[in-house]
């Protein structure tokens, strides 16, 4: 069943324990842990009991996102021990962003501190490894909220030797991993470098800085109107709903307010999203889109389908700016004051390396792994949301279909962007993960998680399209215009977010409505 | 009356202007006109004209707190054309600040854009040299808000070669020095690297990420005891109402909402106020000050008097935390996770590069230079809030004092904590400041700035203690506890807000007095 050399390495296993471990983790830096003592490892372990004094099981949770935090919310606090793990420490009202970087909503108008759950505890850091047979998870501490803050590229954990965080151990009875996906570069020159993202909070506040640092600078009287055209060129790569949105607030901040503080400036500002694929918003049927790309053309809003960005480099000769290279331009490269980069989703390095390295259960003598979907990358479940595992390739000699070999990891469970069921093809969104994270908390809650699987509900899809116009489509109808957006607006206020946010969300539109956007910058 | 060889450069200053500004400047680097010729360097030179269509007189305001910004403000823009020139786009509301940095408030409620005064012109950027002669002001570009949003310490402009942004020229009729002061570090080691100032938004919101990032670190599993009680003692320097107010704000954060959070870390947390004088609050009468510390006591907030920091350092047995040296404590030093530096003003670096240079104005045949304040270092003017210049003790024969001397230099006015009334002394405070900016714009609107000298009203000063209690002290009464409270809310929402932030700001306050503060850090 396996090859003599493992054979032998799981006949050490079986009498000493501490070796086991090394060797089920062979793929991967092992659990050093003499280095760990020595920097002061301990343990989280207190106990923590429910009204019948017994022990509550412990259910830790990886991430606060949409899957993350959604389930956390609405897993019984008395029935279960719950445990965050997040390099940061909030959840943020992702469709609500775009609008916090252009000053129409508060920052934190938008976020919901994880501590405001009152769970168990919360570990501000970063799941490094997880050793399944041993139910424990090794985390790196996090306390730098700059870098939590920001969207997370393929940098952390890199192998360039970054400086680490203090490392420590929790143990779990349940695990639900959550931890989303990164950005995606596609390796182009220059983006990692160059581009802004949208994703996060403290994305959405250097956007808001950069663009009004920009106007700032071509107001000033020594910048020459060339320098202007390209410093209030904003370009936006990826025309999925996150970048038609920031294209759409963008355009109605200019319109609304900087037309009034620059009136001069006006005529040298220009916003154009580029897309590889024919055309944008491919979630919408044809008339929507359309009415979409009508709107942006009335608007003046450029958008360039079928353009390929190669690369973005500094302006030489005009500080501040971008020149981006599109294969469709030749040699001409475009001018840009700044570059929102809203295409493409990757996996976690976590889910990376978990998925690269085999472990051995107590129960099993064979050597298994995480089943990887195919085509994403992503942690496979069952439509339970339970994880699956299938034996490593390298030591089975069984069938080489995962599918048929498919087992359940006991006690861990896998929601949102990073994992995708098996035989379902499902967006990676924030409807998705919300569902999920509910589905798998009243399951736990009710104790029947084996009987119920998982049933997605369309509740259909909404882009604001600037100008108070949005679009929404859904299995049962389509909506444009005002309307749209009024329920775009009324479905975000219902939806997900604590009382607080609920009162301070329609009270900064409000004043935005009245008194226009917030142009301070600090 | 000169001696010989400036008598030779001021006749050559008389055949050749160009060359009589190099010589009127020869204090300072000179306006090097090719350089910036080549730099695209252009006059902001445009005509703004009244109903009548005359030309309208153009005043240039640097500065934008509260004497700057009070000025613009309240100056007729139908009589005058309104040129500021700030390296900060907003004004700060300061008497809020410590409240922004615990969260009770926005940090946007407490700032005003300058955008929104409708100002002919605003340039970010700083004002680098002033030639009185020519009415000329060379201005440095600053386009980096993060840069602009801290305290500034003398570190600009230090001629250690630092990168200047691109300059270019400002033509006055009228100029207003309004630009302010440094913090003043007392050469203290580590203060400059270490220390947290709270003087403008910036700084805020760095304090306020810094505590709350402390608090997480300090609940890290692997944090030992001593090392929680090092993160999470704040000191603050300085006795004044800032730092009273900060201790106080903290010290309600904590009481009302960390205690949630963070239950098992109350037990280590302290704060401590250190001030060199013999008493804090200076301003107020025994009674009230002893009100104060009588308060402070039964909070548990430390307030040691006659202490003298000495230095700062990193601490290298426990990360993020800082080791102070005390002069009282001999060799033990104490640690804290947070120090709170509000004490020392510094004169600006413009101010001092100003009064260093000697100039020649066209009417006269003597070298003059600015009126220096001997005690302050701050530029002297008449009770009208005229600038005095004095002729160059250097080059002049007569009496030494230079009093007697004092000439008016035309159409040049100076408000705020950067000037000193001759032979009256008031206080570098925000109230000052403000009525100073409203006298001279109702005198410039009314042209009758030589005929009503400015007169100083005491509005009486007030510190908000913590815990719903205020003090406040004026020529005609006192008051301490809620209703000081009370006051102290109402007086501050009354002056010198906008109207959107009238709204806004009470709006925060009944929000975290419902929900409790804000928490979250990005």
């Amino acid at each position: 069943m396996a090859i003599p050399r493992v054979r032998s390495a799981v006949r050490v296993a079986n009498c000493l324990p501490a070796e086991r471990l090394a060797i089920s983790l062979s793929n991967t830096p092992s659990f050093d842990h003499e280095r760990h003592a020595l920097r002061g490892l301990r343990r989280a372990s207190t106990v923590s009991k429910d009204s019948n004094g017994r022990r509550k099981e412990r259910v830790v949770i990886l991430g606060s996102g949409w899957a993350g935090y959604g389930f956390a919310r609405s897993l019984d606090p008395n029935k279960f021990e719950r445990i965050m793990i997040s390099p940061r420490s909030y959840f943020v009202f992702t469709p609500l962003l775009a609008g916090t970087a252009v000053g129409t909503l508060e920052f934190r108008a938008v976020l919901e501190p994880v501590r405001r759950l009152g769970l168990d505890q919360f570990h501000q850091g970063w799941a490094d490894d997880i050793d399944f047979a041993r139910k424990t998870i090794r985390v790196e501490a996090n306390t730098s909220d700059d870098l939590a803050s920001r969207t997370r590229l393929a940098m952390k954990h890199s192998p360039d030797g970054a400086e680490k965080g203090a490392t420590f151990d929790v143990e779990y009875d349940k695990l639900v991993i959550a931890v989303g996906s990164y950005s995606q570069t596609f390796g182009i020159e220059g983006v990692r470098e160059h581009a802004n993202f949208l994703r996060d909070v403290g994305d959405a506040r250097k956007i808001r800085q950069k663009v009004l640092q920009n106007f700032e600078k071509a107001a000033l009287p020594i910048t020459t109107d060339e320098e202007r055209k390209r410093l209030l060129h904003f370009a936006i790569v990826g025309g999925g709903p996150t970048g038609i949105e920031y294209a759409a607030e963008l355009h109605d901040l200019i319109r609304d307010d900087l037309t009034k503080t620059y009136p001069n400036l006006m005529e040298f500002v220009s916003i154009t999203v580029y897309d590889v694929a024919p055309k944008v918003l491919p979630m919408f049927d044809k008339k929507l889109a359309d009415y979409a790309m009508d709107r942006f053309k009335r608007e003046g809003i450029q958008v360039k389908t079928e353009h390929h960005l190669t690369r973005i480099r500094p302006d030489e000769e005009c500080e501040g700016c971008l020149k981006l290279k599109i294969t469709e331009y030749g040699d001409e490269e475009v001018g840009a004051g700044i570059v929102v980069w809203s295409t493409g989703l990757m996996q976690n390095p976590l889910v990376q390396k978990l998925e690269s390295k085999t472990f051995k259960m107590p129960s099993s003598d064979s050597k298994m792994q995480l089943q990887k979907h195919a085509k994403t990358g992503g942690i496979v479940t069952d439509a339970n949301l339970r994880v699956h595992m299938v034996p490593n390739p390298a030591t089975s000699k069984s069938s080489p279909d995962p599918e048929s070999n498919a087992a359940l990891l006991p006690d861990v469970y896998g929601i949102g962007d990073c994992t995708v069921i098996s035989g379902v093809g499902l967006p990676a969104t924030a409807q998705v993960a919300s569902q999920q994270a509910t589905h798998l908390a009243k399951r736990l809650n009710k104790g029947d998680i084996d009987k119920k699987p998982f049933k997605f509900r369309n509740l259909g899809t909404m882009t604001y399209l600037g100008n108070w116009t949005a679009i929404h489509q859904s299995s049962a109808d389509e909506l444009k215009g005002w309307m749209a957006w009024v329920l775009w607006r009324t479905a975000y206020l219902t939806r997900s977010m604590s009382i607080r946010n609920k009162i301070t969300v329609p009270f900064y539109w409000a004043i935005s409505w009245i008194f226009g956007r917030d142009i301070s910058r600090f």
